[in-house]
């Protein structure tokens, strides 16, 4: 391995190191308050916005919720999902590939967590660099769009390893796209056979509700 | 700004500093010996290895090629872009979310160049981090798919800034989608002003012929 690099990974495993402490304050900060939250990750485009605009109108008679929205530029998602009844806060990165627990920390500072169920944290799409960053979630999520190609657990394992449940969404045009659902999910279950898995469509609403049971029973263990 | 981040800032420079050095030294080295050389960047699932499958049958009797492809894990892409008459070499990063000079160095070290008019890197897919890694390319070619959403551009404006050429890929499924393309064009246009685009579908071969002659144009020039 060349010095460099060398160098470069001892260093990202200081920052890595400095962010899980940061992690383990917001998890405690969370759980002390009965506050369950969730970490959304997925590439550009597999359609982490589209399924909040839609979770956020469909269980608002069943949780009180707040989202944390991450971009490199813009506060296009924010406006997205505003006026549904939910908090939401858009934390813009710059050059900077993903969400890290201070950042969240800071967004949520002038939260009233008493008002809160579920804080729901959509980071900034890439299917890289988010994996190795914990932000104190009590469940992370990844979603893979029929659209991206059914390979991509196995070429980004990283981050299908660390979820708890994996969405396949766009399940409403995996036909025309030419998705190959059987080895979709035999990559998912070779490289993240922790997780579960739900194949649904963000835009129609397909295969939701199952999903929805699940999480919130993930987030408020009886 | 707090502590973590700034120093994290100053070793990312640093490192971009020593890529930046090694860009150099490819660039000099591939133009001594004629051979045009192409980064292509793009999302998870964009399209770039459908295209490259396609390029490399249509522009074989052309020019000379050759692949290096970057992927976190598997050498699915390499195999792929195999039997098409070009050298295919794979490189997986691990955790890695970007390609750099030194490992596109190390991977050409056996290629004959003489035997050799284009080399074309399929970088890692992803829309942040490879933005700001030249790997002593001549031409920046960043592929956008319909299936993404028009507004990625301005989410992800670095890497669009940074492209000579835009491909909007996936153009036989926009209607699908409900691509607005116009909403795509004008962000386009807006982020990167500086980059001929490009209205092409990789599976159909729709819209690559013009492509591909402004390509070879950019990359032997008269």
């Amino acid at each position: 391995m060349p010095e460099a690099r060398r160098g470069t990974i001892a260093i990202e495993q200081r920052v890595l190191g400095r962010n899980d402490e940061a992690a383990q304050r917001n998890r405690a900060f969370f759980r002390e308050r009965g506050v369950g939250v969730v970490n959304l990750v997925s590439s550009p485009g597999a359609g982490k916005t589209t399924l909040l605009e839609r979770l956020l109108g469909d269980l608002r008679e069943r949780v009180r919720m707040a989202v944390v929205v991450g971009d490199l530029q813009t506060d296009n998602d924010a406006r997205r999902l505003r006026g549904k009844g939910a908090r939401v806060e858009q934390i813009t990165t710059g050059t900077v590939c993903h969400l890290e627990a201070d950042m969240v920390w800071r967004a949520i500072s002038t939260f009233d967590l008493a008002e809160l169920d579920v804080l729901i944290i959509e980071n900034v799409g890439n299917l890289v660099c988010p994996a190795g960053y914990d932000l104190g979630e009590d469940v992370r999520i990844a979603v893979l769009a029929t659209t991206e190609g059914e390979d991509k657990p196995l070429k980004y394992p990283t981050m299908f390893k660390s979820a708890h449940m994996v969405l396949i969404n766009k399940t409403d045009i995996g036909g025309v796209v030419g998705f190959d659902r059987d080895a979709a999910l035999q990559s998912l279950s070779r490289v993240a056979p922790q997780a579960a898995t739900y194949e649904v469509s963000a835009r129609t609403g397909q295969g939701l509700a199952r999903f929805y049971d699940d999480l919130l029973a993930r987030l408020r263990p009886a």
